[in-house]
């Protein structure tokens, strides 16, 4: 190899709005997006695996929030085309569901869960990388797809953890709202201004209705005193949609019956309401309640590529903020119905709906509920007291593993015996063996109990553990054997 | 949002060298990897999992082969840094051990699982993007470790599914070689000499001794007819290499002994030759004999950045290659001792050893060998005879489903049942469930045998199947009881 000039040495970073995940923070992900897939799997759907690389003209500029450029991807020139990294799963299904529609079953029911990337500007807790699992069917035009997807994603979030009672799924139909706002005189020729509505009603949870009605109407100042412009409707148009965000009733019925109030003659809205009423029957033959799943016009599910059904899992347990106030955990998935996208590649209408799970949200709601192992068992550390012994302690941690006991031998500088006590600590150790040439000679190991040791050394009164010494002498042969005791007694 | 203006479509196509993964090629190497992390865990590794992207300037120029420029990455420019897509999980380590060097525990061990990206050119089942599957321990200076990642290796192999004698590991030690090279005279002083023998040691399995000799000498005519330029070494100096690369006896004891007369005075040969004898006593010790681990002088591993042990695992079973001539399935995994990687970074050296398993080689091994289970059960399917009945249906499913047995309801447009019986076929379904107006008047479904329906299809005398009937009435209240011992039957 040449050798390299002498330049300054490399910063040893992540790139900025980048993280490396350690121990249980990957295996926690792992298993819970494993317990997804056998969810997923149970309901029929197969996993399909893209690559991270796709052309951007097959991703599209279709990223959830169309409020964001082209920029918000991560693209470089390749030729005379150009590569980007996916920015989400739902992009990359409609290439394959184009690509392969001559091959692939229709409708084909497909999961895929892996990275994610976004080139936007990170900030606390919000990174460019992130894992996405979703679950979508291509080519069913009925909302019984859509209502088996909101069934599986109750399923999803019970199998993970998450209880009954401590979630619900809220369902909603873009067409409904569509009816709604056509009623109020608001259609499809006044772009502008009904994109303005549809964004003002993204933040109908971050306001009270007189803030909101002020935002749909003249304006309002802010918290720092700046004036935010209104939408520029009058106050009975205002106070329509803020009387159809809040029509959720106690009954599927009630909702429903309050909503076919609001939509007047909308062939757009009766649509919806007809698509709402077939999703609450099947899910309610199903045994999926009011529970588990609701009907609530107040999801919108940004402004992107839905047109029908909508949907989203919240969390209704209390959680602390980072200012140490109570609020709701809030949305941990979402999805709808999608007709358009594979259209861009074939043409032809391609009905498709599926869901989202934000991996990074779950995990955080697993771990607020305290439903993550946190004491991840360290290995038995083997210390090696003396280096000439190595074969010898290298055949002590072989027994262990063949006995399917997490073990390691310290290899470090072995010189400092306090060092090799301090990993064992770092490592959550749970016992660590002891020989030198008197054990040796005399065939025997010392095993050191590390759990007890520590609980000791938290505890001024030695006196109640005297029954269970911290440090035992056995024979080399019962090792094996009372280490395996010794793990059963501090499990 | 906005109307898309009218653009011609875009291509539905996976950018060159990349591709998607379908169904059980995804759970296959799912499956594999989660067998791999079960052994690394019990070896005491730990997870880790970087991102996709590092800056250029840590990733640094030490792609596996040095032949190839630093075009070798997916890079792009952001601001006045160059990020890029990692092209390896060792340099990513490298750079975790610089930037957590305060915190993680000394020595680390961890294992990475994770696509990784190469910008060069695509050939026949040669990606862009593939798995790696890594285990390391950085900051262990002693062979101890290259050896245990070694036995590691041997008990991963036969965890997967490669029975012991269909694999061999071949250790060696780049000091051994380099130690040789001194004796006949090639130095550091003659690096494009020693660079030139070391390419042609590399291809020393893909050529004749004779070939061999020509080539580290005056050169020989290829198959085509062309030159190919000697190294420029004397006879001897090419005999006396081609020695040292058959130079493996049938125990270790002979290898070393041979080779300790070919090192002469080379202190570097001395000091790799003192470590090859002591992973072979720590191997011996554990049990791991020369039917799973043998010192093998010839293994050299590209011309990278090992500076010590090295050591490759070889499946010694034939298969037959795309002219159909037998051949050994060849390298799954390697690795060996690196110690300069970290210190380009801290300035400090930290010993590291390491092995990457090849994921889709071993994957197809595990192919050829049968141990892959490629009949993959399709989900039962629920028919749709009538299209009102849908709650019905998806009530048949969920019993199904609670009942853990992977259904799902017919969601395409259910007019031509023909065509649900070819999706059924497509799904690779065990069963299916006909249900119509009749039926349901009655309370009854048909349950059909989709299995034996093909087998029966296969086969002209029908016979022989008329006790186990491919389709059958039963009263709806003993559906689930009837599927599930239809496929308990199947099985």
């Amino acid at each position: 190899m040449a050798k390299p000039k002498k330049t300054p040495r490399p910063k040893a970073v992540t790139p900025k709005g980048f993280r490396d995940y350690f121990g249980a923070e990957v295996t926690h992900r792992n298993e819970m997006l494993a317990k997804i897939a056998e969810v997923y799997h149970r309901y029929g759907f197969d996993p399909l695996e893209t690559s991270g690389v796709e052309t951007v003209e097959a991703l599209g500029k279709f990223l959830p929030d169309v409020d964001r450029p082209n920029e918000g991807v991560f693209a470089w020139e390749e030729d005379s085309d150009w590569l980007a990294l996916r920015y989400d799963l739902t992009a990359p299904l409609a290439r394959v569901a184009a690509q392969y529609r001559d091959t692939l079953p229709s409708p084909y029911r497909r999961y895929a869960m892996g990275p994610v990337w976004r080139n936007e500007k990170p900030g606390p807790g919000r990174f460019r990388q992130f894992y996405q699992c979703d679950a979508d069917t291509v080519g069913a035009p009925s909302v019984a797809a859509d209502a088996e997807i909101c069934a599986m994603l109750s399923d999803t979030l019970e199998a993970v953890g998450i209880p009954r009672g401590d979630y619900v799924i809220r369902v909603n139909n873009r067409k409904v709202l569509d009816g709604v706002l056509e009623t109020l005189g608001l259609t499809d020729d006044e772009d502008a201004k009904k994109e303005a509505v549809l964004r003002t009603i993204d933040k109908f949870d971050k306001v009270s209705i007189e803030e909101f009605w002020a935002l749909l109407t003249t304006g309002r100042l802010d918290a720092s005193g700046a004036f935010i412009k209104g939408v520029g409707l009058t106050q009975d148009q205002a106070q329509n949609i803020g009387q159809y965000m809040q029509s959720r009733c106690e009954t599927a019925q009630e909702t429903l019956g309050l909503l076919s109030q609001m939509i007047g003659n909308s062939d757009s809205g009766a649509s919806g309401l007809k698509e709402l009423r077939e999703m609450a029957e099947l899910l309610a033959a199903q045994g999926y309640g009011p529970d588990r799943i609701v009907i609530d016009p107040s999801v919108v599910r940004g402004l992107g590529y839905y047109t029908g059904p909508v949907f989203e899992a919240e969390l209704t347990f209390e959680v602390t903020d980072e200012k140490g106030r109570p609020r709701n955990f809030g949305s941990v998935a979402g999805g709808g119905r999608y007709d358009d996208l594979v259209k861009r590649f074939t043409g032809q209408e391609v009905p498709a709906t599926g869901v989202s799970i934000g991996v990074d949200r779950l995990l955080a709601a697993l771990h607020a509920k305290g439903r993550l192992d946190t004491k991840a068992r360290g290995p038995v550390i083997v210390t090696v007291m003396d280096k000439a012994r190595m074969a010898d302690y290298q055949t002590m941690v072989a027994e262990l593993r063949q006995a399917d006991i997490r073990a390691e031998v310290y290899l470090g500088n072995p010189k400092n015996f306090g060092n090799q006590l301090k990993y064992a600590d770092k490592r959550e150790s749970p016992i660590a063996v002891i020989a030198g040439g008197d054990e040796f000679d005399r065939d025997v190991v010392q095993i050191k109990d590390l759990i007890l040791g520590a609980e000791i050394a938290k505890d001024a009164t030695a006196e109640e553990w005297k029954d269970r010494p911290q440090q035992v002498e056995v024979p080399r042969a019962e090792m094996l054997a009372r280490i395996r005791q010794m793990l059963d007694d501090q499990s």
